[in-house]
């Protein structure tokens, strides 16, 4: 009735060397207790807002709404249509989700190796309980035993925050947003600690579609009549307190580059201007954004919020699934990054402030060594994110440990954010973090880098304490 | 009589861990027992063609023609004439090969732990049974033993074909190449199955010396006049056809850059006309090659032909030595790649068209996990070729594991190909990619990443089956 | 009394497997004999040519000159007057001693896992004889045993000197330095050989504060009237002469970027005498600069001094620290760079000549693979520095290995330089490198990649033969 058998093994992603091994058991042991910390995420406040909302079907959970899944699939030429992606236009796509759940299965091979491959299994074995490999043969098995699970009590998005230990859990939230499903987690009495992140992108790439149209939804909601630039940040500000307000800890920005700039009053109005009359040019807005950069650093200053900067993804690479499909469908494509020259005028004008908690993440690992982890080992402002996107991964943590911490020192750096909007796969990730953060102390200890004191209280300051702090939680 | 012991250790490239070697060596044995797959490669068909060719001394099989080998004894102040390497203008250089032999014994040390090194200890190992390390002192005695196996039919280049178990090998061949070789290989009644593989590039690169004959020996081969744009694409599709006939699977370009981008009839056809009148500048000539490689990935998809993309070297860096001993020798140095603004025009218009397979090679690493892994992983056309060139070592191997695996996943990767003109290399170079592997396996499964069942089916795609259905053999 | 127990594992910086340390083991003994070789570092001479001088308190032996020190803790918010670094403007700053010590130590934690925690716990147990953790509690008993032991003329410099077995040390030294101390050093009949280096950045680089001034220094101390380009180029061939004459065997020129590039002596002499006159751009400084790294490559063939380039460091990149408390604070941040382009003008015209040694050193390790390992496997004149600055690590010696040797060899490197101004961690430095070359080793020879009779011969090389012969010692 069952098909190969699946187990992971408890000492998974520690090295080999049975001397490494040992000590990394004890680290992750010590860690493995410690609540979940997740500063940076898109989860759905909406599955936490409503004490009834559910997951849906397997699929829905597993497959439609994750990039990273259907990703892999499409590359390998499998229509994003036969897997239940909705398209934009609302075309015919699969609905039958025992189909698409078996696409996924006779297809799960493709991620041996793989974070996605390693994630999905920690949730089937960890969350549903699943004891046999997902192949074709055993898909639809599997498929009956998660539907069975999430039907139940047990696994309503509440009852898995809880069970999955989260402290706190961050969502990511646009400026304009009410944030009315934050407001309903608080008046429910439930003592889930979820708070909004202000990320205000919408209203500031002036490329971006809908730009015009979201600057009059910012007015609307913050009652600031935006027809200067002097009103656009006095409406930043606004929306700024109010998050504050519901619980916000930390603000959060992304750009294909890192460039900052200061302008003058007058340049940023004359922009600002041109913008709202629908006369901007792809350098005006790229000079606006550098310099908005700028002036969140100030509001940061001010506010007490802490400053996240996201740099190096170029958005909807492939315009014939994003036309068809949306964003966030897998075709993002991270560039080179510059961060010595481009941080300069931001960190030379603010970086000495303590006040300040700047955390940049970056999809160029050539810049850890070279650029981030000199900067964060001697700007007060500057801290570096953990791993982000495609090397939230064992060998891209690896590389993390290998090619910051020399320079920066762990306490330059943040500790671990899971962002993902796969809920059940968040206590997966953390444990990745959590056992290559204790295999990393385990190797240095076994070369007599730090001592076992060093290494037990770092490991708590990785997966708790860091995190904690950075983010003033 | 005899000097130093050489031996090869059985476990040789596995690390040193006993569980994680214990399981390389399960997996190795498996990937050992696989025939050849040559997908792409620089041997010479004449000595294949004819079934009395032989490799001559062995200071001509193993110096004369090989870079890699008299570049690194060049680094250190000895004369390329001093290792017999011709002169264009015929010029006087050293012609008794055991005393260029005695230079390179004399200085085989300078190889120490480089993949030459290990290349050509192998060779001699097994392929010519020498068990004294090459030294001053062993350089005739080994020079003997060589030349007395190279006299036998069994170290005839057929012979060893066979011996090799190779199960196909592709040449690399200009556009305007008759194959008279490959018909001779075909005529002969011989079962070694040698195909050629298109490489337009001195057709295309218009700065190129000799460019301009080139285009009047396509027109002669392909009986079209090439008069204008459309004609060249006749003839080049022409020769594609006949190519194809004679059992090409794929085709094979060379670009410093990655730029893509699609030019106008008009304006091809213009730069074009300029070319052939000799009025060609740099910059036309780079639009231009941009614009052929989408050509080439549009007829690509019309006539199924593989499409390769080695990007990012600089050829005959070192005018004082390209001058005087001609191309590839060792003066070809790598510059820094951009792929993910570089392939997008292509990938835009072809990528998406599962019957199109581009395998893009990159002597920039820092391109594997920013934008190669993530490009491949996501566009159905695309794949990743292994690492090329200085990268085909163990160190450049395990790099390439770790950093593209992860978010490409393996399937999006196309197994290995030796690259080589040094056809008595060619196991040895297939040796250390099948110990690499294994190794790399055996580490994911002692780490609990994958299971052993996983790592049996992985190895024999990872050196058979990835290039063997990436490359349609 | 005693704090927790601090101990240096006899085994540290090994691989953990015991068959790849118990080689290590073997191979470091040998290389722990071997005297120091210091072609390349920052010590001021005066602590060696007064027989009398002493490094004063432990805090100004080890915080207050030691930017590797104080850069972390500013990065922590710890402001640098606290620590007693001195303003430009003479404004106060600590000067107690054993409090800044005490923020030191109470810090002491942050530099857990880092290269400058290794080297500072190396020194507190192998030269100053400490046996407990240094932390807040510990940090005035451990100040009092450096004290006292600094009091003592065992450590005294010269005699540091002789413990540490240095066999030579360069310092470096401005084109207009009398070489007094080297002058007194050679006078007083010690037996400490210490060498001078030939650094010309402040009489080239135009743009650097005091140029002008620094022309008119070195017109006084050559004797040469410099009107001119060519009375310039006298004046420092002369300069050079003297240097040789006081033992130098080296120059030494920093530069952001690579670039080289001949300007006519017309083209020359006019940008010369225009900043002669104050009048000089960034464009024209910049091709000077790069025309003068050609002319050093010309002397250094004509005159045999080994050239290094070091490339890549934006110097004060925070003006708000390095206005107040002047160069080298901590503030200089690494950018990209690119050789294979930029070191084409200079290579095609002097890299066929093994007369001239080009030590090449680089913080963009993304370089190391792509770029500089092929240039050194190739170019008879080119060598690669090892790795710089924040790279002067375990793991950045790993790298090192990693990405350099395969292509360039081993004989295409130059060993190990401290390149340090704090003294009394040149033994520690020294001993990580013996360390990390012997466990690099004991990889090779545990894979079959090597055998131990090479490893041998090959860790005397990396130790102590490589830097005596690229250097000239």
């Amino acid at each position: 009735m069952s098909g190969k058998k699946l187990e992971l093994a408890p000492d998974r992603f520690f090295d080999p060397d049975p001397a490494q091994r040992r000590l990394a058991v004890e680290l992750y042991e010590a860690a493995a207790e410690m609540p979940l910390i997740c500063p940076h995420g898109h989860v759905d406040p909406t599955l936490l807002s409503d004490p009834e909302a559910s997951f849906g079907s397997p699929t829905q959970l597993l497959i439609i709404p994750d990039h990273y899944v259907f990703r892999m699939l499409y590359s390998q030429g499998i229509a994003l249509e036969s897997l239940g992606v909705p398209r934009i236009d609302g075309g015919e796509v699969e609905t039958d989700h025992r189909k698409i759940w078996q696409i996924f299965a006779d297809n799960f091979w493709l991620f041996r190796g793989t974070p996605s491959g390693i994630w999905l299994t920690e949730e089937l074995v960890n969350v549903f309980g699943v004891n046999e490999k997902l192949t074709g043969e055993s898909a639809q098995r599997i498929y009956d035993q998660i539907a069975e699970k999430l039907a139940t009590p047990e696994f309503k998005p509440r009852a898995l925050f809880e069970r999955f230990n989260i402290e706190v859990l961050c969502t990511t939230d646009g400026a304009t947003d009410p944030l009315d499903h934050h407001k309903a987690i608080k008046a429910s009495g439930w003592g889930g600690d979820v708070r909004p992140t202000f990320r205000p992108d919408a209203v500031v790439n002036m490329m971006m579609a809908g730009w015009r149209e979201n600057i009059d939804a910012l007015s609307k909601i913050s009652g600031v009549d935006i027809g200067s630039y002097g009103a656009y940040i006095e409406a930043l500000e606004n929306r700024r307190a109010y998050f504050k307000e519901m619980g916000a800890s930390a603000t959060d920005h992304a750009a294909i580059l890192a460039t900052t700039a200061e302008l003058s009053m007058a340049e940023a109005d004359t922009i600002f201007q041109n913008a709202l009359r629908g006369a901007i040019t792809p350098e005006d807005s790229n000079r606006f954004g550098a310099h908005m950069i700028m002036e969140f650093a100030r509001m940061s200053i001010e506010d007490g919020l802490v400053m996240q900067f996201h740099v190096g993804s170029m958005r909807n690479h492939n315009p014939v699934v994003a036309d068809r499909f949306g964003a966030d469908k897998g075709c993002d494509i991270p560039v080179r990054s510059e961060f010595t020259n481009n941080l300069r005028p931001l960190l030379n004008e603010y970086g000495n402030d303590p006040r300040l908690t700047l955390i940049a993440f970056t999809l160029d690992e050539s810049t850890y060594a070279r650029e981030l982890a000199v900067l964060a080992g001697h700007y007060p402002a500057l801290r570096i994110g953990p791993p982000w996107w495609f090397h939230d991964s064992i060998n891209g943590m690896r590389r993390y440990f290998d090619q910051v911490m020399e320079t920066a020192g762990l306490y330059n750096t943040v500790g671990f954010n899971d962002d993902t909007r796969a809920f059940p796969s968040i206590p997966a990730r953390h444990d990745v973090w959590r056992r290559a953060s204790a295999d990393w102390l385990a190797g240095l200890v076994v070369r007599g880098m730090i001592d076992m004191g060093d290494a037990r209280e770092m490991v708590i300051d990785m997966v708790y304490r860091l995190a904690k702090r950075a983010y003033k939680l």
